[in-house]
């Protein structure tokens, strides 16, 4: 296999873009993306996408995209892994430069989301749970990931201050990166008090519902100095599903896929979790982003809550998480938000990103879930 | 990049299965294929299906699938590309394979289209179309393709018995078919009688609405003495967009996409069209198999009509095309489609055809389509 770099990265500030359609969000992103790496010719797309024939009434972006990015003719390929569909479509890139098949490819994301009701919005995220067992139940995301809380005070004593601690600290981060879509200060009183949705889960611990789009160029690494900016290298990618609905788990304080697919891409890149100098992680609810920085290996299983309660995985903590603002304070776009995991990794190991830069970041590690944990995508970039 | 061979194909009879879910459907095929192959562990697992959110209510399918195949923990991927979504999970399952990031691969179509209206299912499948500019001034599949047929009538006097003749010829051959779900002769006559739909086309001039999945499992060719079956070795992929709109293209008696996918496929297999002993093509629509047959170069432009009508296209003709019975007598599960075109190349190169095996065939080639040609991946494969 081809070592494969990152050599450029766009992405439009996200929220409710009511202007734009999905074509225009996501030409919007890529275009950015093509400006930062100087290209105006790709060889071939991947788009990952949730749902668009149930958010937007448009399949088949994979021509959709290409023809309106002035690129017909280039094979698109669109990948849906639910909310890991971004962080898919990178690792499809990837392996498409690693092979020999192409060489300037890009990876790109896209959700518009608030075309239809906010009823038929909870409906369309469904379809990511096994909606023969969960979805027939009743059941939507907020109460799937309110089990797992549960389940994790139960066993850890996992608090619901630390809960609400992911928030505070990711929308502090979130006030520094001009694109989130809430650019506010919350506090983990205001968490509390915020409206119940599933209980342990308030308003303020669930991801909104967003429009948006990313995307990033990918090239050989052998040919990054044809480009305008410094490369960032792919160096591990891991991939891994798990049973679908929760009652067949055995273990709702953990997630095998993201433990599994962390340790794919680690084996991969020879790294170890103490290497990785800070990540980006799939906190579509306060929940899992403590599960997930347990499964990625960051810390000890129980041990997630305090480490974010004590401030260990803030921008100046010890082990860096979600310096972006996370899926809480930039938004949610499904299919979108793995790439910009993507972006955001490859602007702080460029040194590009402003306020929230972190020190001396070398290795950075991306989380992508799918669903409860059905699906996760793990990749980790490095400086050139 | 590693060589590539397929070693094992599965597919259950196709038709209205009103007793199985998309899940039953898939794990069906999926371990007729693995058994073929005589394994009983994936490295990885590829899912082409188009809208199974609009179909059946259930996204997120390399999860629910991998799991409901005993396969959980493994990377599984869907892909979507409208029609072609098989061809091209067949093409990431290659690229996975040829780039050294795993061996046993299983790659699969699925689409369960019979669980909501017709109605709705015509809506879903326009999905694949541009909805901003051709679904919103109400057109569908059957009149686009429609306009395709006038424009070639027009332009080179191809007539209404030529098109009857493609659907004539498919039923022969799927007569032939245990798996097909229209096991029946029809004629000329009776196709140019049967009821308009979008003129010029009528309702045997239509692929129908099908529930069937199909898988196969791909290996690197050095490994194929390992497994039961003799292997069929994948010489040549190629994948390419149009432009989605008919409004947009210079030409609508020609296949651009078709032709490009083509192309790359010839190229990297290095072959010519004449090296190509039969085909499996996207008749979704007879017009559909005359443009296609001319886009992959086995005859002149304007010449497909002629010849379907010479029965150069028939089993026992020069050129044989879609000896499987094609979409029209087979079935048209839409996601399922491409991957059912690999299992009837695989099983003529083994010889495992019946009654409708082909003499002397060593080379074929798939053709799946996307659309009214938003989209197209061709496959060659060779026999070892």
């Amino acid at each position: 296999m081809r070592d494969v770099a990152v050599i450029g990265v766009g992405m439009q500030k996200w929220g409710e873009l009511w202007e734009q359609s999905t074509r225009d969000i996501f030409v919007e992103s890529a275009l950015l993306a093509m400006d930062d790496a100087g290209v105006d010719k790709l060889d071939a797309m991947y788009v990952g996408c949730m749902a668009p024939g149930l958010f937007a009434g448009q399949e088949h972006l994979g021509s959709v995209l290409a023809d309106y990015l002035g690129q017909a003719n280039i094979p698109g390929t669109r990948v849906e892994s639910a909310c890991a569909s971004g962080g898919l479509a990178f690792r499809m890139a990837f392996m498409d430069v690693a092979s020999g098949m192409n060489d300037i490819v890009l990876a790109g994301g896209i959700e518009k989301m608030t075309d239809i009701s906010g009823g038929e919005a909870t409906y369309a995220l469904a379809t990511a749970a096994d909606m023969e067992w969960e979805g027939v139940s009743g059941v939507t995301f907020p109460g799937l990931y309110a089990m797992m809380a549960v389940a994790h005070m139960d066993k850890y004593g996992t608090t619901r201050e630390q809960l609400a601690s992911v928030a505070v600290k990711n929308h502090r981060n979130g006030m520094m990166n001009p694109r989130a879509q809430y650019q506010s200060e919350i506090t983990v009183e205001g968490v509390i008090n915020s409206v119940k949705v599933a209980d342990p889960l308030n308003i303020l611990d669930c991801s909104p519902i967003t429009d948006g789009a990313a995307a990033v160029v990918i090239v050989p690494a052998d040919r990054v100095k044809e480009f305008k900016k410094p490369g960032v290298k792919v160096i591990g990618t891991g991939h891994a599903t798990d049973t679908i609905a929760l009652h067949a788990r055995e273990d709702l304080t953990t997630l095998a896929a993201v433990n599994a697919s962390a340790n794919r891409a680690y084996k991969m890149a020879g790294k170890e979790p103490k290497d990785i100098d800070f990540a980006e992680v799939h906190d579509c609810f306060t929940i899992a982003e403590i599960i997930v920085s347990e499964s990625i290996g960051f810390f000890e299983r129980g041990k997630g809550g305090p480490a974010v309660e004590a401030g260990e995985t803030a921008l100046e903590g010890r082990r860096p998480i979600n310096p972006s603002g996370g899926l809480k304070s930039k938004g949610h776009p499904v299919g979108a938000t793995g790439i910009a995991q993507i972006v955001e990794i490859t602007e702080q190991l460029r040194g590009e990103a402003g306020k929230r830069q972190l020190k001396n970041a070398r290795v950075g590690l991306a989380q992508n879930m799918g669903g409860s944990g059905g699906s996760s995508v793990v990749h980790i970039l490095e400086a050139m």
